[in-house]
């Protein structure tokens, strides 16, 4: 039986705040062999998502933090090369907790999804099959309630989220304006991702002003994956029942103090507004539907969507950080050699 | 045809924050007469509510500024002196949109609920089933989804919504902690409104270690009456999906600049909460099953209310200061001669 070579990302430094290259390890090992009930898949696109920045800090957020010295957690899309677990064979492909590295031994419930590969490229099942597609329908559907001629912001409109969201706001007949941080990406979500209008906050000096001269109406729904200033604003222009999802809170680089803002009490009392929390992991059950959902969007062309895709593992220790630099177009992916 | 001398309280200057006395005026004149589709209301009690202060302001509340020089806008218990209105008539009891004074002519449309004068006092329709019962019992249960075993915090334990919230906690066999101003305050809600745990927040250098002790396993359901600091800790000690329901915020004197706090969005995310703002008049639909369940609790003695009645109309334009001190106990009804 042939060597296999292991090459992994090992998180090795705690960072404060965004995790930068100098955090993280390239080392090489033999690949491990599953045990009983545990599958080997080999990864074929590994996943950059913002909440790795949590995952890799130690802020008591929402998931265990990532052991020093262990590879960082990720998602990926890869193939079952060995199966000792039932229901698992070699030659499947699945969306999973594989984590930054070639081959991984996982039990089945590191598995998130069974994955069509003739339905749409593999790549997909990380941009729109994956948690950021996920993320956009299930939070969008499910905590905005969107109704046909409803008024929609979004912060990220261009993001790996946003883009999603403006097509699914435009789908459901709602009107959306987004905001983004150059006039490149505000081209672009206006004219690929369902936006009507777009604020670039970057050239922006009075975001409030600009929210209210690209949303005369008001907004019913606040799609947030930023928090901070943009949030603060965007708050203050919601209509009576609006709708606020907190998706992400990519604006505040630490919580190490908690900064401060604007008390949103005032107005989440006097516009009855309903703000709530999702966090995509809490809803796997609804994986297979929405993806199905979105899967049928893409081959209707009704959905687009876009990914940078970088060749090969040694992209993976800078990525979050560029994410953060609001560098890449659509979702950030690694592709492994 | 005796004349009838109608002595109202007008709103004569327009204050900044909370209405003291000098905002008002007491004047004498005589009483109006129905016009068609009227009735005229002999006003019995009187309430005195927190959004009075709103109400007073110009800050762009949930509901239009009361005009200076006129009656200040306030529910009412009284009876129907005249009525050429199709469906009322004299001798019937109403709550509703009546005033600080004696006589008011008005519309249907100012009714909120007709009066069962046999079922409790008259008074308690502006306490148990008045705005406060109605707020305690439809946000609690619309928004609040209490179930059994789950934790409750509360602001303002003791005040005229918050001594129901306690009851109303316990009955759903839920544990509920309050927050007061006050040793004898926190001892009554501990007594007498379903409270386990008191917090007396003037005694107490820091909030947010108390209710870590009170609430050792952290809140389920925050019932915020006040915002500020205090909801700056309550919103940290929240579980997983739990709920915040914003019925007032009494804590800020003034949105005039808007006071700044710790940003709330990251728990907001990472704790999946629900945070919804609840006005009690967009729930006039709902007011007669809520006044009947409240009313059989208060018949089978499984609910107390608590009143502090000011007799006579020279009492009104010192009450709202009066609540936002902190002084009453219960439900402040000003008792008309």
């Amino acid at each position: 039986m042939q060597a296999r070579t292991n090459r992994q990302v090992l998180l090795v430094k705690r960072p404060q705040g965004i995790p930068q290259p100098e955090h993280f390890a390239l080392v090489t090992e033999p690949a491990p062999s599953p045990g009983p009930d545990q599958i080997l898949v080999r990864n074929r696109y590994l996943s950059v998502d913002p909440a790795q920045r949590g995952w890799a800090n130690d802020e008591g957020n929402y998931s265990a933090p990532v052991p020093l010295d262990m590879p960082m957690r990720a998602l990926a899309v890869g193939e079952v090369i060995e199966s000792n677990a039932p229901g698992f064979k070699a030659g499947e492909f699945l969306y999973g907790w594989f984590g930054w590295q070639t081959y991984c031994v996982a039990a089945p419930d590191a598995v998130l999804r069974r994955v069509d590969p003739s339905a749409l490229p593999l790549s997909a099942n990380l941009s729109l099959l994956g948690i950021n597609g996920l993320t956009a329908y299930l939070a969008f559907h499910g905590l905005g309630d969107p109704k046909q001629g409803e008024h929609v912001l979004v912060s990220t409109a261009a993001g790996s989220v946003g883009s999603f969201v403006g097509q699914l706001a435009s789908i459901a007949g709602c009107r959306a304006v987004g905001l983004t941080s150059s006039a490149e990406k505000a081209a672009l979500a206006r004219t690929r991702y369902g936006y009507q209008g777009m604020i670039n906050y970057r050239e922006t000096k009075d975001i409030a002003a600009a929210i209210r001269e690209a949303c005369p109406q008001g907004n019913d729904i606040y799609f947030d994956n930023t928090g901070g200033a943009i949030a603060d604003a965007a708050i203050r222009s919601m209509r009576v029942r609006g709708r606020i999802i907190q998706c992400g809170t990519a604006a505040n680089a630490s919580w190490t103090p908690v900064p401060t803002g604007p008390r949103p009490e005032r107005e989440v009392l006097t516009k009855r507004l309903r703000w709530s929390g999702f966090v995509v992991l809490d809803h796997v059950a609804e994986y297979d539907t929405a993806a199905d959902r979105l899967t049928r969007l893409a081959l209707e062309s009704k959905i687009v969507y876009d990914e940078e895709i970088l060749s090969g593992l040694e992209h993976a220790p800078g990525a979050i950080a560029r994410l953060y630099r609001g560098e890449n177009y659509g979702k950030l992916i690694i592709a492994m050699d």
